[in-house]
């Protein structure tokens, strides 16, 4: 059993573990020499090259994904090979392109944000007229980690956008902004053969765009957890969704769920089921593309919180801080993700589960700021 | 942060996921290409050639071991040239040669065994008059899973071992032929620096020599924890162990524990902690030769239960029934060492983590035979 990984970071890294424990081979694409998931790099290239990928993927039987950036003619390409790629490019245009999200959300009836695509400053004024006179704005392409995303209360804000758009560059599109109580997110994976195994409802926290805290499960969720279960479900079925699927959503202050963003493939808001999940996110990934059957996605203790180690020490490594941090909290879950410290980068997470949230979350939040 | 293992076997292979998770470079010297941690190869050679250890130890922060056969005028080499090496050949030495250990145990008064060493056939006569005309006899060094052990009624019955010992082959010792009632595992984790840190009592089930299924805690071990602990850090402390030791030991029929074998390193009756335990066995030697603080040896779940896998399917790999083993136990974890299937060949194993010991039992026997 082989499997191909494009795209050389963190996600990939942490497929290593559990392709190690199940004996899967494990071959990565990366971007350049050096990078997290270096030990499983076979190739060294561009994903945006067909050639170099169709290369790399030939011999494996499933090409997945690091991240979602790989473009849909190379997507293609592979498949008319006839390569196994999962997600299929037919699903992963929803993850690439916001725009074709909204769309099909809406098709499929799933609640989320009032949106409308913007392709002149005359429809964003519309929007926000509409709306309040404010309203996000979004790059329907190429944003991450808050990257492409403005909150916008006049074109002016977003002129640069509305003239890159215009000679060809992102399209974009308006979403209303939401009143909400907090950020949620519901894992869930998926087989090509259509089992599905759903993840507890995770509470995640945001700060400056990036992931920075996440608690499983959800507080206070009552049958919201059911609710993004569903909506999760559906999305995934009705995407055609093959591998991880992370729905990023908003909890409104009226209660409602409604969907922010979709991830197909391992996801931040997961990362706490390495340590505290039977199954994690990671070798769940593994199993689903490569269509065997799904493993129990129960928690070992009833709480999890993972603090993602975003910049990192001075020393310009986490592991210059092993020895503060593992000897104050020996229940810590540290992992490393060998990337040298730089501000706003995501270099780290620490996960601790356990039965009582308030420890599990002083402990974790202990550990992670040894790291900064 | 850089590890040396000398051995590419599947406990080095173990050690891969945890050092992924903390950033640390782990180096393996196999034995030959193919090997289960081929995947952390950055060697292939003789371990019993210094020129090959050195070579490979040069730019390492330490070196330790996936086996225990490291000659010690290699391993004294290692030291003279100012490498670290854990555990260090004045320690290995006591599970390389069953008569030192024997010895060493009297003087450090841990309860075992009746024994002697054995030169002569007169000297076994003379032990086997004295323990009611039976006894175990060992070869002294080389053993392993069953190898060089024998139960003896005559001298007969190792009329060749003594020849060999004559012509300069390995030396003997005999032990008496305990009446237990079962066998149990102790596990620590000590750093050069002194800290200690002990796992649960495991109860181990052998069949022919080999660890069939490790059950954790030791069902009604009551005292017997303490006193088991107490044996294997006074064990550690007093041969100077750093990293992982187990200490096999016999519950006698009477109930006192006596010590049966040491292992100075990942172990068999530990491969539960990876699923089972906050901070894994395989985790806690890195961080113990490393000299980093030791984690929590706590357990995720009341009971874990771990089923070798012996032999392995008539496909060749256990991968071959993936779809029915992982559809029928979805809350095993299932290992695979990447071997091929061969008759009394571990090939992987299976652990499940629970509430209910039977139910945690039954599922892993359930999920271990689909691969017989």
């Amino acid at each position: 059993m082989i499997v191909g990984v494009v795209g050389g970071g963190q996600l990939a890294r942490m497929m290593i573990p559990p392709a190690v424990a199940l004996g899967v081979e494990l071959r990565v694409l990366a971007e350049s020499e050096g990078m997290s998931a270096a030990l499983a790099a076979t190739a060294v290239g561009d994903y945006r090259d067909a050639e170099t990928v169709l290369a790399f993927a030939k011999d494996v039987d499933v090409v997945t994904f690091d991240h979602e950036h790989v473009p849909q003619d190379v997507l293609q390409q592979l498949v008319d090979a006839g390569v196994a790629v999962h997600p299929g490019p037919h699903a992963l245009r929803f993850a690439q392109d916001k725009r074709q999200m909204r769309q099909r959300m809406a098709e499929l009836g799933v609640a989320q944000p009032d949106w409308a695509p913007i392709d002149t400053a005359d429809e964003l004024q519309a929007f926000l007229d509409e709306h309040g006179g404010a309203a996000i704005v979004k790059t329907a392409t190429g944003g991450y980690d808050g990257k492409g995303v403005r909150v916008v209360r006049g074109i002016d804000d977003v002129a640069d956008w509305l003239q890159g758009a215009a000679d060809g560059g992102p399209q974009l599109l308006a979403e209303e902004l939401v009143a909400f109580r907090r950020e949620l997110a519901q894992q869930v994976a998926r087989r090509p053969s259509g089992e599905i195994v759903a993840w507890p409802l995770a509470q995640t926290v945001q700060r400056d765009g990036i992931c920075a805290e996440v608690v499983v499960p959800a507080p206070h969720a009552g049958r919201m957890g059911a609710v993004a279960e569903d909506m999760a479900v559906r999305i995934a079925e009705g995407l055609d969704v093959t591998g991880a699927l992370a729905v990023e959503l908003f909890e409104t202050e009226d209660g409602r769920l409604l969907v922010n963003e979709l991830a197909m493939r391992p996801h931040n808001s997961g990362h706490w089921s390495i340590d505290g999940s039977i199954t994690s996110q990671f070798e769940q990934h593994l199993r689903a593309v490569l269509d065997l059957p799904l493993g129990s996605s129960a928690m070992l203790a009833p709480a999890a919180v993972m603090i993602n180690v975003i910049g990192g020490p001075a020393e310009g490594r986490m592991e210059a801080r092993y020895a503060k941090a593992l000897a104050a909290q020996p229940s810590a879950k540290v992992h490393s993700y060998s990337k040298t410290a730089r501000p706003g980068r995501k270099v780290g997470h620490v996960t601790v589960v356990g039965d009582e949230l308030d420890e599990v979350v002083y402990q974790a939040r202990a550990a992670a700021a040894t790291f900064e």
